[in-house]
């Protein structure tokens, strides 16, 4: 499969800002596909099924994994969470870039698969700006964020797996890096072999 | 050692248009250290001993190697290139962003030395553009462009190893291409472990 489009994993601390990153990114730009994930958590207030994520029951969920349509899955706080595989092939194929927003077990699984997939991990400056947002969302039990801070203490280990730590400071600075870290995936030589064959075919007819 | 600042190795085609980026580069940004290599072949018109190069005897070329005074050192048609290791390490201690404008052999080598080097390429948009800057440029005789021609089909093949091809069609873009490049190595989670250990200490203490 000549596969053109970039497969970028994005991960990160809850409450690190990656929903809004994500929001505002393809806000702005027009090249990028977001996979949706399937999930068996409940929806968050807002939140729509087949947007911000699948919501299906546990059964659901154990039948997608048997018929083998997840890229990977995971748990996560007692709940499941996976990833379509049919849509990320299909957009990639098409030459977008794709961006999965998964947590960090499933980001090392995709990464076995694709190991072209660029894995950025999203930060806030301090773990006390992190404790504040998640305080800030109003959304999170003091039980869940201290759950979450736990977890986040765990998750920090196996950051050194990733290729680039984005620090979200400033929204908009965070929301340029990213876009430039995804498109300068373009000029890595791994994308760039069709290029490489046919100078060297060039040269050699030259000579 | 703490190393801070980025090891980029830039290499190419002979007229890929290297030298002219690495002088309009230096030109534009102040965060740079260009590593003067140590080679025993003749100078070009207008070439200065200690700026483009030192030029050394085969024989001071080989004292260099036995004094373990290079990085890496290989043979590229007749002659010998080496990079000198104390002005390299000293410059990336002090966190400047070093670069070597070095051959394949050498580039290879320097990555296995320092696995968080980054590897960019340079080439022509393609091989007829690439002899015709060889032919212009005026110092080349038609055997030595043969020669250098040859050379790049097979150097062509190594390029895999490299994480960046950079095609060198408009001289600015590429300037601004191959700084932003370098400079989002800073991001690489390899150069950001320092920061990864703190929040991961802090969060340990927000629990």
């Amino acid at each position: 499969m000549n596969r053109k489009g970039i497969l970028a994993v994005v991960s990160g601390f809850s409450g690190a800002g990656k929903g809004t990153l994500m929001k505002k990114l393809m806000e702005k730009y027009d090249n990028y596909s977001l996979s949706v994930s399937a999930t068996t958590r409940a929806p968050r207030e807002g939140e729509k099924d087949g947007k911000d994520y699948f919501f299906v029951s546990k059964e659901e969920f154990q039948s997608m994994i048997n018929k083998d349509e997840l890229l990977e899955y995971a748990q996560y706080v007692d709940n499941y969470y996976g990833t379509p595989k049919k849509y990320v092939e299909a957009e990639l194929e098409k030459g977008r870039d794709v961006i999965l927003e998964i947590e960090i077990q499933g980001a090392l699984s995709i990464h076995g698969r694709y190991p072209d997939s660029l894995l950025i991990f999203v930060t806030p400056p301090s773990a006390m700006e992190l404790k504040n947002r998640l305080i800030n969302r109003g959304t999170e039990t003091e039980e869940n964020i201290k759950k979450r801070l736990n977890r986040a203490a765990q998750e920090a280990v196996g950051v050194e797996n990733y290729d680039y730590l984005l620090i979200n400071d400033d929204l908009d600075e965070a929301v340029e890096r990213l876009h430039k870290l995804i498109q300068d995936q373009h000029m890595r030589v791994c994308h760039q072999l069709d290029f490489i064959s046919d100078i060297t075919k060039q040269l050699r007819t030259l000579e």
